[in-house]
């Protein structure tokens, strides 16, 4: 009996076959179309294409409205009911043999930073997709009914799945958003409708599980040769605004000892970041972004100096510390420059959101049928797998970004690489599906 | 005989009349009316006063073509013979004795940048007037003709002198100027003729020499306790852009090891130029005043950063030397973070002005005549003497600025410094006429 008629035949009836019992048989495991999936990703790409050879299909705007409708009209050729919440989220439905148990659901997103890569989510939209089509290619029947979707506006925020689990603030409707268009009018735009928000939102119990496969959009797998990543969680993000005022004044007639200079301090702040991330072993990451000078001209020392910091990482209290010490440092620039610095929570502050321990192993298992090397690894991107974390069990999968680049035109991941990601989705969704979660 | 009665009737005769032979004599100096000058200076900062008590009268808004009215009817008042060149500068004219002499012109500016403050250009512009003002109230005759100047645009770039001057590149003009118009709509809006600019050049010989009055904009004098700077000069000028070109990449993807981060490398180039520019005796500055970072998210490492570097010294060489210096720091620090420095020279690069060394003996002398004590320094800011010093013997006078606070709402020079600023003036254009430059 191969791998297909065994799961065709026998998934529905042993129910939560456990993952212990199927270590013990010789499997098969089943495997997409990958022809049919690189086919459909490539057609994708030219929605939103840029001369560079990327992707600028940002929220909102005539591309992405296109790029959602080539999809919807995938999902109905793959057979699934199709369907968008009120929240503007894309959902393409496939019944489960138990269709009183919640959906498991299996999807990413497909807008894009500007100008950036065609990889990120549609790697993951597209690899669902597929995952479904072909359990229905091979009449596979799940115990859950199975969703595949594709979460609106997940680069301005997480916006899509923040809204299905109903987490978004409601002033954040009225502001805008990349496109230029407030988001509420965005998710009107692409067809979702803003005053009936609460059918949307989904609560604990009402997903059984969330999986999403996603590139790397960092450089850890290629570097180590590795062909899957088995996300831990995805990491907590902190963003503080950090304003350093000094003294503007004429650069040419205020001599070097006389100055208060915001930029000078800026730099010595920036090098602290630096320094005190790196001082700890770890993954944890510290950025400074953003700058702003003023009053901005080359012949004014600048007065005024705004930066952000950002930092990263999967435990929350260390990345207390390590602002803290920063935050000390910090004070210490001021008071030597004499400088003023700032430092001002912003709202960005999400908890780490760690993947569910058994789907984690499930990933790899499915990783080690099919042949696939595989490491754990924190996500250090933010994604609508952190939301749905709120209400359901949920795994993540990375395959491999060459040379770390992401939200660049630059951003690529292997064709091969792109079909093993949606063959360990499917064997995950499989495995997911037969557990008790 | 007072020296008032002893000008009078005598300054005309005398002609060349000569520094070491005035030395010679007792003398009360003349002194300007400081009462009016104090209340004409006043007056005109109501031209774009700002709620914070400062002045915004950029060149060619409306509250610049309102002050240049109230400046003109002014001259009227005093006597001068008014008219405005095509160029857009005002012009008022005292006639001397000899008329077939050059003028003596004497002036600066009333043009603000945006928020300035009340001070800068128009306490030598008011000083100038008021200078030529009690030359008429005394009926004091000089040899050459006297003309008040009030040059158009002087913080866009020394505009209004440059065309004085024959100098601006006719580029130029077609470029947006700080108010929005071009410098060619913005000198046709304060009654200039930009169609006809070559009737406003003037040629070595045409001038017999330029005197300014202005603030210092810096602290030295405050610091010292000083009545009165003796310019030596006006300081070279170079600008520079600095391009860093990293790597942007996500901020939560790529480990710190692997960025090839253009602020971090900024930060430490900003820092370069600072240790550099100290690391040397004398009265040089350096400055990076401008700042920008692409992307410039806080989630996104910068993967190109524009700075400016500004350095000025009255030494072109040792400007020259401190440049080579940074530019080699700058690719040591590209090297060791996998950055490239791109330095590329910009169109501002002014050599040296030094003034006149007669004159600068006569403002000594005028000063010395006041009972105000005095100190050569170089300005490190721009003036539009450093235009005349093109084609004339040119001098200028520094009267302190408090706490060295410029080009803001803050700007502060105490009364008594206007009007001794004024007196000096007035003594150095007498001591200027009776001279053979």
């Amino acid at each position: 009996m191969n791998r297909r008629d065994f799961t065709t035949t026998m998934g529905a009836a042993l129910g939560a076959w456990s993952l212990t019992r199927s270590r013990d048989l010789p499997r098969e495991p089943i495997r997409v179309d990958a022809e049919r999936l690189l086919r459909h990703f490539d057609a994708l790409s030219a929605f939103g294409a840029t001369p560079a050879g990327g992707v600028s299909r940002v929220a909102y705007t005539e591309a992405d409205r296109q790029g959602r409708e080539f999809v919807m009209g995938l999902m109905r050729q793959a057979g699934l009911r199709v369907r968008m919440d009120a929240a503007g989220n894309i959902l393409g439905r496939r019944s489960g043999t138990q269709n009183d148990l919640p959906p498991l659901l299996v999807g990413s997103h497909i807008d894009s930073v500007p100008d950036g890569g065609r990889y990120d989510g549609n790697v993951g939209s597209m690899g669902a997709l597929e995952a479904a089509w072909t359990l229905g290619d091979r009449e596979i029947q799940t115990r859950h009914p199975i969703e595949v979707v594709v979460f609106q506006n997940e680069e301005g925020g997480l916006i899509g799945s923040s809204l299905m689990v109903g987490t978004l603030r409601a002033s954040v409707l009225d502001q805008p958003s990349q496109s230029g268009k407030t988001f509420r009018e965005g998710t009107a735009f692409i067809g979702g409708n803003p005053d009936d928000l609460a059918t949307a939102v989904r609560r604990s119990g009402d997903v059984a599980a969330y999986l999403e496969l996603h590139i790397e959009q960092g450089g850890l797998l290629e570097a180590a040769n590795l062909d899957v990543g088995v996300v831990e969680g995805i990491v907590s993000i902190r963003w503080w605004n950090v304003t350093i005022d000094g003294f503007a004044n004429h650069a040419g007639t205020t001599p070097m000892g006389q100055r208060r200079d915001a930029l000078l301090a800026a730099a010595a702040f920036i090098e602290a970041v630096n320094r005190i991330i790196r001082s700890v072993p770890g993954r944890q990451v510290g950025t400074v972004g953003q700058i702003r000078a003023h009053p901005g001209a080359p012949n004014v020392i600048p007065g005024q100096v705004v930066v952000s910091l950002e930092i990263r990482d999967l435990d929350a209290a260390k990345i207390e510390r390590l602002f803290r010490e920063i935050e000390t440092e910090a004070h210490r620039i001021g008071t030597a420059s004499g400088t003023t610095f700032t430092i001002t929570d912003t709202e960005i502050d999400t908890p780490p959101a760690p993947t569910d321990v058994r789907i984690r192993g499930m990933v790899e298992e499915a990783s080690d049928e099919l042949g696939l090397t595989h490491q754990r690894m924190p996500s250090g991107a933010g994604h609508d797998a952190q939301s749905l974390a709120l209400i359901a069990p949920v795994g993540m999968i990375f395959v491999p970004s060459v040379g770390g680049i992401s939200h660049s035109p630059r951003e690529y991941t292997k064709p091969e690489d792109l079909v093993n990601g949606a063959n360990v989705l499917l064997g995950t969704l499989l495995a997911v599906d037969r557990a008790e979660l």
